[in-house]
């Protein structure tokens, strides 16, 4: 957090039709509908989140991320990071307040591995759902399903790791908390973090811009990770891997489709950074261990498979 | 337990190396060296069990499974039984008090799916290893790898499935728990028990017979399984599937492969069965899903990798 | 199961408002409503029960339980036990079939510890609640509160323990799976089992009979004995003590108590056994340590709230 | 993090026999020795820890704490503190780097509350023990005891809670996490965190200065938890309470002594903290739940056992 920018505030995902969608994010994975806005589109948070939202569901042809979200702590932060970015070469997009419901201006800006990200510092609290920060209870009652706990991190894939690595630790204050390396040096992967979390954003190199890999959702135990994989079964969702560990961040995780083609992964554990951790190092190598710790290969979707 | 045969006492295993298997079988998965005899056999127990030994482990130049022993009430149900299998038609074969260190006289017959089994009533007492039966503590802290805590099962290949139902439910006194049948009514696979675990020893049709799928172990939780995958990326361990749930059963397993190809499983949870309770059947187009219920298809290995 | 007795089939508990009691142990501790009678009496299963209910629940003046039935083979057991109770020079009550809602004729007993208990062998079958036994999933979605997954057993406070002892194992076909012994051998506690469980009955010496300690509920984890507990807190029931550990079975344990007083247990976990398992001791200078595992000390209540 | 502060580095407990306590926090707690200096005093760390060391155990006539150190950014980082520390209107003594081993220089001062702290930003580093920063594993193979994963905070009596607080969030940048105030808005106690941890440090009114309540460990799931407290059992080692959970953070824990009465607590799980989040509040009215959330009322012990 050394330059004001806090977590993942949101992401907007694109689904082929919402109805499924909202059944598939709420009914299955348990976040709860906060709210829907004019333009169709439906928001919602995970149960421990303080901010109104975390998730947007837009329905639209194709599958996909729209935009994903980095809170500030000020205003001001927002506005010098946005001087930030333009020096850094970028270009900006100014959103007004209220574009998103109950949200203040965003700053919008397009990273070299083509994916867009944001900035905001204001939006709507409306406390950990149904528990609130008086006496609060340890949980609420209502959750259904896996009962993800809160927007996590996202994966994605593009080119350019090492110019990305420079904005986001240079200008956005990122920390590389863990990275894949080729023999030669090329960078495979970086997991790059604003705080304690193993991975508030990561990136996997790919040729194709702007393709996103997947949404991650924090679950508090191994013992949640099963009852999602089996909830996965219940329900005929098309499962990707899991429930496995990874190598990279030591994770307990499964992986799983959305209606639209989406890829989630619902998480728990993993390990924890501070600044001055020197980054952990995965040599290319050993990528499917560090991807899939128990099986030791890649599996040819967690490649190839992107919306 | 309708006829006095209490529980799987034990199994010996082919290995095609001794000290890699002991290794194997001891620093990794947690099972107990109890003794060794001049045959060059190792004698392995799990902290839970109250008997000297439940696993024993033969040098050979094939992998497999040479018998498994099912442990009697007593003498005399030992011989009631042998009775019981000749009038069957099954021929027996009589093994001397001692051929297994401290081991009582064992009465050898073969299933019609051609593996070896045999009944015994007498075997020496140690105790839960460590703990003993007098104010015990809840574990023993010299536990190491997997900490496996009881030899639970095998799975065994071969043909004859109904023939050997007939034999072990009416010869020797188990329930039918669960199977698999195909929509012609053939039956495809066979899980039955002594008592309330959901098996004590298990069949799926093969044409060959004889052949051995894997000897399972207990854990005591899903945690513990993690932490058994985790070893077994650890030590570079070849690993079959897991951790998942099965469909049968609903246990959460892992399977992998001993140094001479033998597969075992390590697992926790499971349905619990009474004699009162109908079998629980799986058709066999739902295979993928009994068998792995996340992934809802088998992997090729799971129906050809035997030993 | 030496003698044809199966397992604890229902118990029928005392209470002061029946609304009260419905919430109790259906919202909170999860177990499902499956009838009524025109006794006003409330029928109750837990999810992984095979059989019809398990629980009766009846309004009256005190709380307490009425008595508690054990599920036999057949009804020619029934019958053969009945013969051998009155041998053993107790009376028996018949009570014909129907009494209890789709319950077939029970034999009803007093025990040395002035406790009723019943026989019966024919009970209507539902099958697992939403699970059944073709292609079952896992666990059904709609459960709720602790998800109680069945009922295990009952823990009562009487005198005669060494007489009853008698009647458990010599009649009734029960083993002693653990004991607490004063120095000098008077019985002060024995766990009675029927097949693998650490117990089916229990009972604690006592000068007064007929005492009520507590109905036993199994849940699959020590997560789930947490998420009790925060349950418990979040719906203000009187806790008694817990999440702990038994030192006796080894169980991971809380106790709490129902609107009328009726203490409840809900655990996850324990020892298993098997016949030829000699009894565990423990000595009654560690009663502390044998009823509460990490405490080491008794509380007061454990040994004077009865009901 | 706001001001450059990282995370507790390292706490000094003075223990009564050396020897006796290397035993409790080694072979017990599980924490790894790493060095001793010519004071005698002995260096240790838990395994996640990149640092050399987090623990110094120093043989003394009384129990408690000597001081609590947390770890800076950089040496300018602590030059500036310096300074607001004085300006604040604190002592500041300066210790030579070298005073504790392989540890730099170090800026000491009392809080309000009578406790000693430090700052400091260099500290040998020797990685994750025998883990590692390349393709690491998921965990060491080696480790004993409750496995504790990392020094996470203390609890603290004091006095000038409202000064206290003040220091921490204007001079050194803690967040407020988490809060119990009286009716008339009195100060009862606070947590405090520099980064997404439920508290770095806690403090609780008490007349007396400069008392220490417990040094807290985290483990990673409440399944630890329990094979902690199993261990307590084990070793005969003198209890608090616990299993449990705290309604302040929830997290789940278990509170024991050490041999020489200091207070130490493993937990797991516990809610996280961002900057924008307001302070949770408990009433003091609700102190019972907001310390024990499971047993709702305060044992005589957690308010007056100090060292």
């Amino acid at each position: 957090m050394r330059k004001g920018v806090i977590r993942p505030g949101h992401v907007e995902i694109r689904v082929l039709d919402i109805d499924e969608a909202v059944k598939h994010y709420v009914d299955l994975m348990g976040l709860i509908e906060m709210d829907r806005d004019d333009k169709g589109r439906v928001y919602l948070k995970a149960w421990t989140e303080v901010d109104k939202f975390s998730v947007v569901l837009r329905e639209a042809d194709e599958p996909g991320m729209d935009f994903m979200g980095f809170k500030c702590v000020s205003e001001e932060v927002v506005d010098q990071l946005r001087d930030q970015l333009l020096d850094f070469g970028l270009q900006v997009e100014d959103i007004p307040a209220g574009e998103l419901k109950d949200c203040g201006r965003r700053v919008r800006f397009r990273a070299p591995t083509g994916h867009f990200f944001e900035l905001f510092a204001t939006k709507k609290q409306t406390g950990k759902w149904e528990i609130g920060n008086r006496n609060p209870e340890a949980w609420p009652r209502g959750l259904v399903g896996m009962a993800a706990s809160r927007f996590d991190h996202c994966l994605l894939y593009g080119p350019n790791l090492s110019e990305t690595l420079k904005l986001f630790r240079e200008v956005l204050g990122f920390d590389l908390a863990e990275q894949v390396l080729a023999a030669d040096g090329t960078r495979v992967a970086q997991f790059l973090t604003l705080s304690m979390k193993a991975h508030d954003v990561a990136f996997i190199h790919c040729d194709e811009p702007g393709k996103f890999h997947h949404a991650s959702f924090f679950l508090e135990t191994w013992h949640d990770v099963l009852k999602a994989a089996d909830l996965l079964s219940m329900t005929d969702t098309s499962i990707d891997i899991g429930p496995t560990r990874h190598g990279l961040t030591h994770g307990q995780t499964i992986y799983f489709f959305d209606p639209s083609g989406n890829r989630n992964e619902v998480f728990a554990g993993g390990d924890y950074h501070y600044p001055d951790h020197p980054p952990v190092t995965w040599d290319a190598e050993e990528l499917g261990k560090a991807i899939f710790y128990h099986d030791r290969v890649l599996n040819e979707r967690f490649l190839t498979v992107l919306t």
